[in-house]
């Protein structure tokens, strides 16, 4: 049988309660988002003073609707209606609710609050989750369901990461850089206030989510922090989850308050939470993604000593600079690969690690020291760095690094710094071959960073004092 | 009088010894990079084996180049022969070289360092400005000179932000990001080992160059702190500069050393050494340019204090976090703005700093927001942050934004989301007219508090107490 997740996240109906005609309205932005973006689910706005919006017939009420039973409804009707529309949903079997309104606990005063308990309890009954109130909705690409008032969401491309985020505005950069970086999404969810669907509830949700590999989230405040480290530990041991907190300065703990009544508090008991749950944690929004993506494309090292190899050497110092600072080791090459760095590289080359790979010429040269590298048992993981110069023998290494890749099963990370035509290519290439490409030396280095401490996690659910490191 | 580097970096003759046909040596490549974009003046690659490069007549020997005096000579020799190449420039009237060969003080070891020393007399005593050895070259997009062996540099747009740098992959890292996002360069200089020429030279010529406006360096390590100190404390007078220094961690030292003999020193006394000079610090490549490009666009603010407005309440808060963690202030608005605010916005809405306008419709209310804010005399600047979204009147806020801004004379940032192609242009538009464009909201709080750093600096002129804070 479907929990109401379930339903709530693929349902084979929806219900828009406060469809409008106006295209200002987020009651016509919803419809417009549900429309011909290859959601095969039925859809009805409601709406009792029109007939039909962006070509739909609408009904007067939700009752009205021929169907017996609707399984989600996206809820966009003034802040004092909505209590009706829920008695309503309750009704006709409604299991999941985006609530789009706002006007509840975010107001800062104890009616809204008052409200939103309530909310919280008719729902409970009736076995509605609530994504909201105050949400700009939730999208699951996997069906073509984009539950929200941006119809810009529906170009979202299909992949396994699930970002689950308190604001709709964050959400948006961090699936914005995903529409122009090629990473694809499973669901992007808008918690809003949170009155009856939590980060913890979500998280034991999609853990059990086949679409989802890895789950990003977006963190303004939590309420109940113990139930949150106490799924994300439970969900940590099946799937990544890397996330983002908001608030280093206290400067940012009012509007995150009055924004979805989140508690900010200490940014410090923040992160010792996320280390006590396995949580990965990220920087930024821009280091989040990055994180996620190479979650989503290879299994993390088997341990934290790194190779980089580099065709400039600063670059490559850049690259060593940003992994130490994250605790990640640069460790000598055994004596058999500096032998053979000896005999194929250049005299003058620079044969420890970082290697440059400045005068080394030819696919040939570059295919030993990548093996050499690579089979090394000092070496867990390799970032490569290139710009495009006309000695790279670039088709051969993109080809010959896809292979090597297989070969030696250890993660590469590619730093391909160049906005020409021919490297976005090979990027689609490497990223589809478990490889994860970067544009900068600090991304690479932040984002394998991040895949280190994931290896690190897997490992200590064998070896639990490895995380006291 | 025509100075030395007056000449380096404007020759009207560039001759390149050690040219090669071969097009997988750099010897070729600079060949390359010298011809048919846009360069003037004119150019002789020296080979005595052949008689034309690229369709370009070659010359056995610099001495047999018929033009009396040469201006900048290209040196592609093996080590060996570069001393042997210096004599003949100084027989020819060199006043500036560019030696990309490699193999002196980086090596490590004493005789590297002797003969980079020796190398460096006879340039002094020859009047030599040598930039390198061990560097990629350098550009000067004002007379189109590519004098280095990438070709992909000549593709850089003209501008009035200079680079220095002594990596060469990091000055390429720095230019692709200005190539993807449209920000141009004034000169672009690879130091390498830096023999006779240092930072300190540079910020000395460039104080006066009127092709710059902005000083960017990138710093392995410098060998001459205090001299460093006082040449950038007198150029800060004239002109921002912002630096970034690699070596966060021990583990890039050594490599540092290998690849331009850098002592890369500790960071913190880097530090301590950029706020002495009234340097602006970078964190990273990507900030580093980020705070040039706003450096470059816009005056400084005349204080510290930030507004923030949004469409979206959660970038808000990003933003406002960013902001206050680099020591700006959002300070509550004056009373006659909060009355406007409640006036035009919708009860709901979070009017205090930062700003949701979530619920804001139409031009209109968004004009009287903007004037109220930029009004307002407790406040310096504005940051405004939105997504594409169909609500936002984007024709009217693009054009009304440019207006307000010259209006009111302060500086404002805008933080644009999005990778549509009418964003795109409004960006061109935008930043045409003084008003930076960023897409995230952490880059855009960052490079704001980078110009608020300059308008620190230029007002501890008058008062030096400011610079305590």
């Amino acid at each position: 049988m479907k929990n109401s997740f379930d339903v709530l996240f693929n349902p084979d109906s929806v219900a828009i309660i406060g469809a409008s005609e106006d295209p200002s309205k987020m009651g016509h932005q919803c419809v417009d988002s549900l429309k011909n973006r290859g959601f095969k689910g039925k859809v009805y706005p409601v709406n009792p003073n029109t007939n039909e919006i962006l070509g739909i017939k609408t009904y007067p009420t939700l009752g009205s609707i021929q169907e017996k039973k609707i399984d989600l409804a996206i809820i966009v009707v003034p802040a004092h209606l909505v209590f009706g529309v829920l008695d309503e949903c309750k009704d006709k079997g409604v299991k999941g609710a985006v609530i789009i309104t706002a006007g509840f606990k975010e107001l800062g005063h104890q009616d809204g609050r008052n409200l939103q308990k309530e909310m919280a309890e008719i729902a409970d009954r009736a076995g509605i989750k609530i994504i909201g109130p105050n949400t700009f909705g939730m999208v699951n690409t996997h069906i073509g369901l984009n539950a929200s008032f941006s119809p810009y969401l529906s170009q979202l491309r299909k992949g396994s990461i699930a970002v689950i985020s308190q604001s709709g505005g964050i959400a948006h950069v961090i699936v914005n850089q995903g529409v122009a970086e090629n990473i694809g999404f499973s669901k992007v969810v808008g918690l809003g206030n949170r009155c009856n669907v939590e980060y913890a509830d979500l998280l034991e949700y999609l853990v059990d989510d086949n679409d989802t590999d890895v789950i990003l989230l977006y963190i303004e405040g939590i309420d109940d922090p113990r139930r949150f480290i106490s799924a994300a530990k439970k969900a940590a041991l099946k799937k990544p989850i890397v996330a983002c907190k908001v608030g280093k300065s206290p400067a940012a703990y009012k509007p995150a308050y009055s924004h979805t009544g989140s508690i900010a508090g200490k940014y410090e008991l923040y992160d010792a939470a996320f280390k006590q749950s396995n949580i990965i944690p990220a920087g930024d929004c821009e280091e989040l993604l990055d994180i996620a993506k190479i979650l989503s494309l290879s299994s993390p090292p088997k341990g934290d000593r790194i190779a980089v190899l580099s065709f400039q050497a600063g670059p490559g110092i850049m690259i060593t600079d940003v992994c130490a600072t994250k605790g990640l080791k640069l460790p000598s090459f055994s004596d058999k690969t500096k032998k053979i760095l000896e005999e194929v590289l250049p005299p003058m080359t620079i044969m420890t690690n970082p290697v440059d790979l400045g005068f080394a010429r030819g696919w040939k040269v570059l295919d030993t020291v990548i093996r050499a590298v690579l089979g090394d048992s000092n070496i867990d993981a390799l970032i490569f760095f290139m710009l495009p110069h006309p000695v790279v023998p670039f088709k051969e290494l993109f080809k010959g690094m896809v292979e090597l890749k297989k070969e030696y099963g250890k993660p590469v990370v590619m730093c391909i710094n160049s906005h020409q035509k021919e490297s976005q290519e090979a990027i689609d290439v490497f990223e589809k071959n478990s490889i994860p490409v970067y544009t900068t030396p600090e991304r690479a280095a932040k984002a394998l960073s991040g895949l280190v401490r994931y290896g690190l996690i897997i490992r200590s659910r064998l070896f639990p004092m490895l995380m006291m490191r």
